[in-house]
């Protein structure tokens, strides 16, 4: 084997090799060829996000909101000079067809333009003011006001192996606005990504020092060091999710901590949207795209396709025949559709979890030796699109119960009846999002309202916005993503009210004049 | 002794006896007398959430906020007309001064009135709209809009012993107001007002059947059957709140959990403050108020009292001079400025925790032995005020580590500096509540925002302000109350921010009529 580059680390202002332990390989997941190597060796926590707190935290408190506005913006101007480079690294590196890989880079760029734009919206001020002013007593010289404040902490982020630009940035974009240090942590397995990301940024010096670190590789002691002004957003397994929270640091010193697992998305059809309709078409369309798009590796993919009984066995139909045109394959060749999964491991869990959805019922489209366009037999972590249908009312623990991280879904059948649609989606215990699709308003309103307290996100999809919607998989910066339950009962973005997680907010009490001031109102 | 009576729980929409293990005894603090018995056999935790849910949870979410405004405005009624009851129960079994009672029973039914009040404006809606529309797409019809809905569980609202009407009161109207049951565990040692209180709301029917659940003793199997759609409400000492928060289910569910602890509130004199000054007057008054109000058994309480050095003796010297007027006793007494701790076990950890706190430097008032207007000797659990000095830049890791939850406090001297002040101050690790008294506004702006991220507020106390104001150790309904690290990292009232932690919010994405509809917004 040739040497491959060892990725760093770059804490406390400088790049960090990590040596000692035994590292890990990054391959190309659809040749299996090495592309980088990542230490495991001990690490100085304490140190970085001293570091951090101190340099970076102070230089971005310093700056107003347009002025950290103005930063985002530098960063998405950096990767967009880079973009090239970044999507072909993202193919190689990631599985990713050329079109999985703008999702993501493209993502990244998009939401840092979009918090810079908040950025400028919120002008020249370093923290926010909340909310009218309240008169507390029986003149109005006793006054009361909230403002939020920036943490004087770290906001380490941990994310997930599916989008390493966009989860890097997304959250990078909200904690920097928030006026928060950040220290990311890829997941390893597509740490590439990320970490060259984090060389552009650092190369084109676009941030202060100290206000991006990245930690390559096993968390080591970082997490035992956080402290009561410290925040944690994690996204991935709710496994990991159930580690950190469980953290005895973090539960001690209130850590704040966010998690975004995965979680059992459906997509409902309503009785109206028959076959040859225009919505019918929109949501065979959103189905598809979800099972192929990132190979299904999206924690926002439709996983349960809810079909009207007597309308089911058509999606099926209709699906199966779809995802038999789906070309898998090597994603650096021309034709191929959809591309392996990230890893060796996930190609082990999709086996083991198509099974398991399987004895839920039955499986309808699927091979168990895919042929993979373009790849070397025997290599790369390929699988083919995976199709489930169960009997109408079935139980099926495992189409409700375990999410298959894969290019995977599960057709059920339900009444028709809105409550009930309802009922069956809420037995995933809470999702990332939901989506409804019909243009019967009634049918529209009731599912909405049924889905609504299990879900961060709810998708209406009605013909009318197919033409402009990316559909329910696509997570927008304006809009809240997380989900209550088993989706980690989290939340990011939303717009500014993404924000409120990196701020601490603080009621003012006393006197008028004094408190305007401070929150630099005027006196009315 | 004669035979007391036993509290029952109301759970599944009648009262329940505990029986089987053995209970325990609720005293007169003051007398030691036996007032009620508390069991502590097994309850049948997961019907009791399974009722509240369904039955209080549907009946609440079917009414407008108006109307669940007015189920607040009749509770707050219904205590009005049993207010001279239940001040005599508070005086009684809580070791409450007549002023203390008002203040616990008074500041519930001004909760109730100030949410009751909060419900009609926001009128006739079930859930609320959050902030404005959003369009997403090229076109205004691929639009955005966030609402927020209440969550489909119960809230288990678990109060600290020393507000047993006003802590019950003030987390059920916020939950009531969201459309979200209540399961209320009172503190066994102070259960007998909570009680009373819901007795009398049972009695004059002002709730839906469900609505409102009693669980008196301890917590039993409850917790362990707490799902997603749950929250858990927490008032009191750090170490149950780490329990709560570190149960398996609470974390593998994402139950939302608020923690409000206890926390070392600082009280800042200003340079500015000479002694003669009326600022002087108002923080010397709030200090004092704080210290013996309830016993010191406040959370909000000032702990420690940072003065500049050049008046820290002067400070000092005119704490002990108002503490040794204090006249500590049986609150059925008249003269009794000050009653006893709420229970023997509260009695020994201050009196450990005032030797801890006087090891950091040394304890200028305080007797062993207080001799308790009205009191059998011998009987009730009295302790003196006690005050504690340390030296300007002492370590002082109990004074800035331990909360001691009686009539106990520092001074603390300190440079005088704003930046010191804070850096002192947050050596507490996060707090309910500081307070700053000067007329200086650059050090009031300097230490206020040094302070923020601190705490979940800050009190300015002017002596513009002095005749309106309650202090700094008065919870408000209209400003959040809570605090990062160790006062919890929880955050509950501030008007309808409160509705918040019982509602999941949700970004509805679609076709901008239909949304419109949902959200009852016109379409403009």
């Amino acid at each position: 084997m040739t040497p491959v580059l060892n990725l760093k680390s770059h804490l406390g202002g400088r790049w960090v090799e990590r040596g000692g332990a035994p590292g890990e390989t990054l391959v190309n997941p659809a040749t299996e060829e090495p592309l980088a190597s990542v230490g495991g060796g001990a690490i100085d926590g304490k140190a970085a996000l001293a570091f951090a707190r101190t340099r970076g935290g102070a230089a971005l408190r310093a700056l107003t909101f347009a002025k950290r506005g103005a930063l985002l913006g530098g960063m998405g101007k950096a990767l967009q000079a880079h973009r090239d480079e970044l999507l072909d690294l993202s193919v190689r590196s990631g599985g990713n067809t050329r079109g999985d890989a703008k999702f993501d880079v493209d993502g990244a760029i998009f939401t840092l333009a979009a918090y810079a734009e908040i950025g400028q919206g919120l002008g020249e001020a370093t923290f926010l003011v909340d909310g009218e002013g309240i008169t507390l007593g029986r003149s109005p010289r006793f006054h009361g006001q909230h403002i939020a404040v920036p943490r004087l902490g770290v906001a380490v982020h941990i994310n997930a192996f599916n989008f390493p630009a966009w989860g890097l940035a997304e959250k990078a974009a909200v904690a920097l606005l928030a006026g928060v240090p950040v220290l990311s942590k890829p997941a390893t397995s597509s740490a590439l990504l990320a970490h060259r990301i984090v060389e552009i940024l650092l190369e084109k010096q676009v941030l202060p020092e100290g206000a991006l670190s990245l930690l390559v590789g096993p968390v080591g002691d970082l997490l035992e060091h956080l402290g009561p002004q410290d925040v944690v957003a994690f996204t991935g397994g709710s496994d990991t999710g159930l580690k950190i929270r469980s953290l005895p640091q973090v539960l001690r010193n209130s850590v704040r901590v966010n998690v975004e697992a995965d979680s059992l998305n459906a997509a409902v059809l309503g009785p109206d949207a028959a076959p040859g309709s225009e919505t019918y078409a929109f949501f065979l369309k959103d189905v598809l795209r979800d099972m192929t798009q990132k190979a299904g590796q999206k924690c926002t993919a439709i996983r349960r396709v809810l079909a009207p009984a007597p309308l089911a066995a058509r999606v099926r139909d209709d699906l199966v025949d779809e995802l038999g045109r789906i070309t898998v394959g090597d994603p650096a060749h021309d034709g191929v559709r959809m591309g392996p999964l990230a890893t060796a491991s996930q190609l082990r869990d999709v086996r083991e979890g198509v099974s398991a959805l399987a004895a839920d019922g039955r499986l309808v489209f699927g091979v168990s030796e895919v042929v993979a366009l373009g790849a070397t037999p025997g290599k790369g972590f390929f699988f083919s699109p995976a199709l489930i249908e169960v009997e109408p009312g079935a139980d099926a623990p495992a189409v409700h119960g375990r999410e298959v991280f894969g290019p995977v879904a599960t057709v059920v059948p339900y009444s028709g009846r809105p409550g009930e649609a309802a009922e069956i989606v809420a037995r995933g215990g809470g999702g990332l999002v939901a989506s409804v699709y019909s243009e019967d308003a009634a049918f529209t309103v009731d599912v909405v309202l049924g889905l609504a307290p299990f879900h961060g996100r709810v998708f209406l999809g009605s013909a009318r916005i197919a033409e402009q919607s990316p559909g329910p998989g696509t997570v927008l910066p304006s809009l809240v993503h997380g989900g209550p339950g088993r989706a980690g009962g989290g939340e990011e973005l939303g717009g500014p009210r993404g924000l409120a997680f990196y701020l601490q907010r603080v009621a003012l009490e006393g006197s008028r004049p004094i408190i305007e001031k401070i929150a630099g109102v005027k006196s009315s």
